[in-house]
């Protein structure tokens, strides 16, 4: 269980960057878990925070340990933390494994500042992985096959019980495996610009900093290289 | 009510441009309608047409002529059909403006073939006016304030009753007005990078042919000047 030490030392030392009175994303996974967790153990000490959560069940487990939640509005967030299926040197990020993509996203953009919490075998010297889209239902077998253009098939995801799963924004969930990604921001423009596509897992110019966290609860922290150009 | 000449006689000439036993896409708004009331006449005398409705009142529509709805697969369809909103040289649309153009795109991207309706005063000589997005509700006030970042407020469609309007989808729109687009290709760009924006209504690259009616009852054809670069 070295991973369950790595992630949990990263999720605790992220909830030590919130501050009294901050308004905080609140990430999806198993890292983010032991963000929300350690924030929820500071409220329960007095912290005032107010959260957004990133999908339902982070929602759920917000409220279970007391940490207000609100809406996300134009006032945007003052920190935002969560987990990463891929980083590479750069802080550019594959996510979605869990499904929440779309709406952390929406709540990683929305704040001042974006930290990512991954245990250190999710770091990676070139960009490549599973990369999930969410799709509208409407059309979807359309959708998928403008997918394939991009040079892997997409899957939709299914439940274990053979049906199709939704995302919280009640759209189909589907899996391109793309081992190396070689322009990600070229990858990114082409998913977005496929019509039926909502939103994708490639984060790209989004994260402030990493916190890597190791088998023996040690953490190193990860800032992105100004851009030379 | 020369504009209903003009509809009808753009919306008619693109019914026969349908033939027997091809797959359509059937588009939503005043002159697509005059397109799909002409197929279905064409239907009640034997033509056989399956068609893909881009809304849920098209779907009526066709359904009461007896036009054969199929689900949009990744097979593609031989044609679609619908109008737009603007219209300029290079063929590129502004559309959206009845709420259906997430859809609407979906279906003219997997047509083979994608034929527009317009009376002539859709036809501008730069792309310009109302520009409709389909936003997630989660965090639209964050996704708002992203979207005024382009230069222009973006305003929460409602209806009469003061209630937001939801798309077929089941998302929120939002208006934002910009008279004149130097540079469409970015713009869509950059709609589509913003997370929580589902679709907007920039369609660029896609039409084939437009067909503008006339108040006398005659039709003109644009077709796209091919690209110099």
């Amino acid at each position: 269980m070295d991973a369950v030490a790595a992630k949990r030392a990263a999720g605790e030392a992220a909830a030590r960057l919130v501050e009294d009175g901050m308004t905080v994303g609140l990430g999806t996974g198993s890292t983010a878990t032991w963000f929300v967790a350690a924030v929820g153990a500071r409220v329960a000490a007095g912290l005032r925070v107010r959260g957004v959560a990133t999908s339902v069940a982070t929602e759920k487990l917000a409220a279970e340990l007391g940490i207000e939640l609100i809406v996300l509005g134009a006032e945007g967030l003052d920190l935002a933390i969560d987990g990463a299926d891929a980083v590479d040197p750069d802080l550019r990020l594959i996510k979605g494994a869990g499904g929440a993509m779309v709406r952390e996203k929406i709540v990683a953009a929305a704040a001042r500042r974006f930290v990512v919490v991954v245990d250190d075998s999710k770091l990676c010297s070139r960009l490549g992985g599973i990369v999930p889209v969410e799709i509208i239902p409407f059309g979807a077998g359309a959708t998928l096959a403008a997918l394939e253009t991009l040079g892997t098939r997409f899957a939709v995801r299914h439940g274990i019980d053979g049906i199709p799963l939704l995302s919280d924004n009640g759209h189909l969930l589907a899996d391109g495996e793309l081992p190396v990604i070689d322009d990600p921001e070229g990858m990114a423009e082409r998913l977005a610009a496929i019509p039926g596509v909502v939103g994708h897992g490639l984060f790209l110019g989004m994260a402030d900093l990493v916190i890597a966290g190791a088998a023996d609860g040690s953490v190193r922290e990860l800032r992105a290289t100004p851009a030379l150009s």
